[in-house]
């Protein structure tokens, strides 16, 4: 949880524009992977040096540099400068705590938003991705902790199915967004499930361990919506075409992210005002354990302390007790006691305690 | 409930504008139904293959096709194709996940709503209605899981009672969205009854089940707010007749048809804070019951434990203890025992406990 | 509560402009009441059909006509024919389940609004009061359930007091408005004297009795601002003087009333946040007899449990006990047992449970 | 607190216009002041009757009449004609039951604004005031049923320090509305002294009493953010200059006031949320100490009750119970006796509950 | 808390633009620092009196003038004097209970905002920075009670290092803000590391103490969303460049900083959100423990109720009691007795109350 600040505080004091990776920090070599493509042709290549990729910057074709790994500073200093951001871009992209945003520097968009990833015991992992859209290029930054989303582009992009290949940079930072933003709802099913599964125990079996798990839900899905709240607003922006770098041809399709975007929130939503309730059902049924607890706590005082009271009545040694010497005085006894027994489980039975 | 978003994982990965049906699957033929009027004639024809419906395209009468069934993507394409309908469109047709909305394409409008259909148990069903309103023609897409609402319409088309067979597509158009929404009102009332069935129950006897029953409706009231809640702006961008394809005349039939919409929120609104007031009411009522349940079991404690404790005292066997030697011992105490009993009543009668 | 809904469902089905009545049936006859004045006369008639209207259509004087009942569509048929009204508008009239609402048709002004009536055991009744304001003339259509709160204008019009006789249609509409809302007071004050019943009862002698009553209260509440809130917009769009029938010497008072509504609905959230803190007080008042209840309970167990023991361990019937046979061996115990009472009872006052 | 309502009933059913006194009737005398000053001289003036103020009414001087009083139709009404007040202004004035508001009548500006006073036991009373600002005087009118806070700005008058006599009654406005705001602070001091005291309660010793304050104190704010809410909406329209009576060089001290009023709801809604929290934690604590009592009654009943039984397994009149005639009998009962008592006592002491 | 108000108090009925010091007092002396830079030179200076920063008023090089202390109101007089400040700005500075605002008086900008520092034992202390940037000059006035956030932002201007030596006073000031902001990562990271433990004592050991921990955060939280919401508003009007203060190349750091502030909020409410769940959780963990110990008093109770009572049965002192002189009555009756306990034991077993 405050994983969310910790990771600010290393750059606390220092100067605007400085180069801080601020995530979990990681070792491995960064990897550069460059699709060169157009309508007749793709080509692939494993960058060794940021060097390598300044041929890029003019060429006419569609350019998709995937950077995994925002770790280097150095690395990504060079790439900044080869293609010409903003320091404060730079920083954004190393400084892996951002909200999502959309940030127009008119030469190109710098774009921020959040895959989602579910962790091998269902937790959800952020990582973030930032997508910058050139004229004639599309950065795309990565933490590379994970594995990631855009293969099926890749793949789209080499096999040349579908629109990919005939249109360009905008429809494939489009395409980029729709392949983080589809995979939301692979882990709102998963979550889906999670509260289902919730629900049944809730019903069946509600111990203090459900709360936990309703209180983990429940802060799941506050990041979850903090992840995504923001991204209304950049698909939104993005959508309305104030830069001339989102052709109008993409317009449509953004418009159809920004559908599933609005769909994921609602579905947010929803998961939270169930998750509520499902703490209301809770504090009921623990109300209403404990009242049948006290009612068969009460059944059973109610019963036995008028018997051991009467039993105690006779067991006491009075020379003078004329009862005890009556030839029926046992049976009758009994029978008393039988007889307020029974009002008492009357009793009991009307006011359905029983 | 994950219901909701299961659908979607079917598509995750492919490229947009692909056609994936996301419903349930079914396997029955699609069917294709026409109507075709002006003031003077109707014809109406089942249509045995998409290419049938080219004719319609471009006659000057109003052409309302109806198709049942959004699961076979080979007859959807063609139709998109023969009347130029985006692929975006065609998608959202299949995907039947989606939220309300209005887009105009133009030539074309396309809205997508959600019909509610009351289950065999009560619980509600949503089937998803897309309409398409051309210069000169009305498509309508359904599901075609259960029946349909649009049957009126169709008789008044074929009666030519009232305004529609001397209006356009608009008119309509504007003609199955209200059905649609009248329709809800059906649905409200079935939930109204159960609410009052709920508060009754509430009132007479309430159990853990009426919990479950409240949070049950609580969820289904989720649900649809969330399907109607977005209709608002569809309807209202609907009514301001941006699109030329809405004229003037059908202007203040929309505009009614937007005063239901908000009734139909209003009303489910309302049905939410009388959930949120019921649950209050149960948890109050079930911290009641143990109230009374306590009193009980203090007052059958508190008379009897002093008496038990007096009865234990002479059945002591101490030798020197002289009230057991005494004339009246006995009787005195149980007169004792008595004004003990009696004293506690009476506190307790002046506390209200009995 | 469904009442709201059920009145609707008569309609679902039939084309738009249908004039079904929704309210409760009645069979009495529609009664028509008309005034006439300007500055000068006043004239006042019983009209016994719609056809005796037509004159006052183009007098230039200002016309009044009151129709009391909207259950019979065929003669509000002709009234709607007579003044040129669109049909929705007469649909809406005989529809008395209308959200309060303002239309402008150009050449009159529609306006529906809600009249609050306390019925004889106290609970709100609402009936549907929609205004007509055209040129020379205002409309005004009540259901008639109940008695109505425009004999003060009556009385006005025909004392020629006040400002009424020397202006327009568009004042008369205020006037009626006017009284409507200034009828809410009574009914909030009624409310009010209620809530503070419910507070001296919680206070004094909470039960279940009492959140029953406050969850009615919730929903009459609930109800009442559903009544009253539309009509902020309705008010307030009528103040802007967006129409010509709106004069601009009557602006002022459209104001004044608009500053009344917002009054009404400022004091409807009063009372609703206060009703939602009654049930926090009773909630915990609640668990505070609980806790009392117990508290008595477990001074008495607490007291007299060793004390039993005590006795019971000198009724064994071991042959070798020595205490038994000692002199003073009865008083001991009884002074052991006083001892540990008092021991208990120190530790409870100390507790303050006692 | 229906005490807000009720004033209005007096005038249900009275036209627009009337004058009726809705505060709680008073009988003395309205007392008329009059401060008339310009930067070099001052001249005050108790007036006895309205004829009095005409001379004021076109001095090039700065005129501020103050009325204490607003019970008194007649006085008001000559009032009204003499400053050529609106009538609606006027009834306005009388009828103490305003939502603050501005309104602009051209030559003179309208505000209503309600001064806070606390009573004697700590409770808070409003006064309304209004102010009505003209091109060279200034009226204010008071409930006058406490003092008020206006002697500081008669002083700084008198005094000739600071702006006050350098400038024109916009800043005289101004400045009362100041001086009102400005004692709202001294209301919300007090406040927070009882919020404090009641945190201190709740911690140290809560009991239902501490309920019903909270309550109390929960119904006050929500009165006090009524009265004071709308505030916010009248000093800021009053701040846009959009009059030609409020001068450019007095707008930056009307946003000083207006921060002012910002700072008041800020507080309030910080002491709502404390509020809501300090119910939280009362029956939070109530639980606790719920726990507490139940922890003790069950540690006693769970240790005397084996032992009462033992004890009454002895007590037994069986013939043959060789248990009775050992020796060492009634020691190794006592024994065991201790052995359970002892197992008890660990086993609770192992769950923390002793 | 109300620390907030009690200030203000101390300034009610003075005029505005009174100079007086609502802090906490302090009698050291207020120290002022220059720092004079341009892109070649820095000179530092601590300037004895007032007087000797007049020359810095028009140098063309960015000079910072930071004031440690605001509660000398005749040092701050001559500043004000010296740079040409409004009264009321001077007045806000000295008013350490400001909101966070932006003032454009033309020829400057005012801002404030509130420094958060941690103090010892954790609490947040909030301290009020006020900045003035002019064309050629930033003044800061800090209270000075606490260390601040500037040195960084010195040692910065003192090496030459990064942006700041090259750019102007604009630059300065967004610097100063960020330095603030960026201090409140620091703040979150330790309420996160607070909400952490009490997480981890909520699951292992909730007391009343956790809850009262819980209400102390909650209070801290509010009182720092205060502090820091208004800020969005100040740092987005900054940015919006309506002042010709401010660059056009310092506004995408100011959109920057505005990112930040933004992070901050979302980060508050999580925390809000978490801490709203924390308490649900705590309420169901007492109920839980209630229900554990009621348990185990029902177990105890219903096992030893019963057998209680046989006992004392067979311990009635009546002549003609059969069993007792049977053979086996004894281990008869021992026997009964382990039925009944086995047969309640089974019971609960299978109630999984044990």
């Amino acid at each position: 949880m405050s994983r969310l600040n910790r990771k600010r505080t290393k750059k606390a004091g220092l100067p605007s524009g400085s180069l801080v990776y601020t995530g979990e920090r990681k070792d491995e070599k960064v990897s550069i992977h460059v699709i060169d493509y157009d309508e007749q042709n793709v080509t692939e290549e494993d960058l060794a040096s940021v060097a390598a990729c300044i041929p890029y910057r003019n060429k006419p074709t569609t350019t998709w540099i995937n950077v995994d790994g925002v770790h280097d500073a150095a690395i990504l200093e060079r790439f900044g400068e080869c293609f010409g951001l903003h320091r404060l871009v730079m920083e954004d992209i190393m400084n892996t705590d951002q909200r999502p945003k959309l940030e127009d520097y008119g030469e190109y968009l710098y774009i921020v938003l959040k895959m989602l990833l579910a962790g091998r015991n269902g937790e959800i992992q952020t990582e973030q991705v930032s997508i910058v859209l050139g004229a004639n290029f599309v950065l795309s930054f990565q933490e590379g902790l994970e594995g990631d989303v855009f293969n099926i582009i890749r793949d789209r992009i080499r096999s040349g199915k579908g629109r990919i290949r005939k249109t360009g940079p905008d429809y494939l930072a489009y395409s980029l967004i729709d392949a983080i933003v589809d995979n939301y709802f692979v882990i709102l099913e998963k979550l889906g499930d999670r509260i289902e599964l919730l629900e049944t125990e809730l019903i069946e079996n509600p111990t203090q361990k459900t709360v936990h798990k309703i209180y983990q839900l429940k802060r799941e899905l506050i990041f979850l919506h903090n992840a995504v709240w923001p991204l209304r607003e950049v698909v939104s922006s993005l959508g309305k075409q104030e830069s001339s770098l989102v052709r109008e041809t993409t317009v449509p399709y953004v418009r159809d992210v920004y559908d599933h975007v609005i769909h994921v929130i609602d579905s947010i939503d929803i998961y939270r005002e169930m998750i509520s309730g499902m703490l209301d059902m809770y504090l009921s049924s623990v109300s209403n354990r404990l009242n049948e607890v006290m009612k068969v706590l009460t059944v059973i005082a109610t019963i036995f302390m008028p018997l051991t009271f009467v039993a105690g009545l006779y067991g006491m040694n009075f020379k003078d007790m004329p009862e005890l010497d009556w030839r029926y005085g046992y049976p009758a006894v009994l029978g008393l006691m039988a007889v307020i027994a029974g009002i008492m489980l009357f009793y009991f039975k009307r006011k359905k305690w029983i």
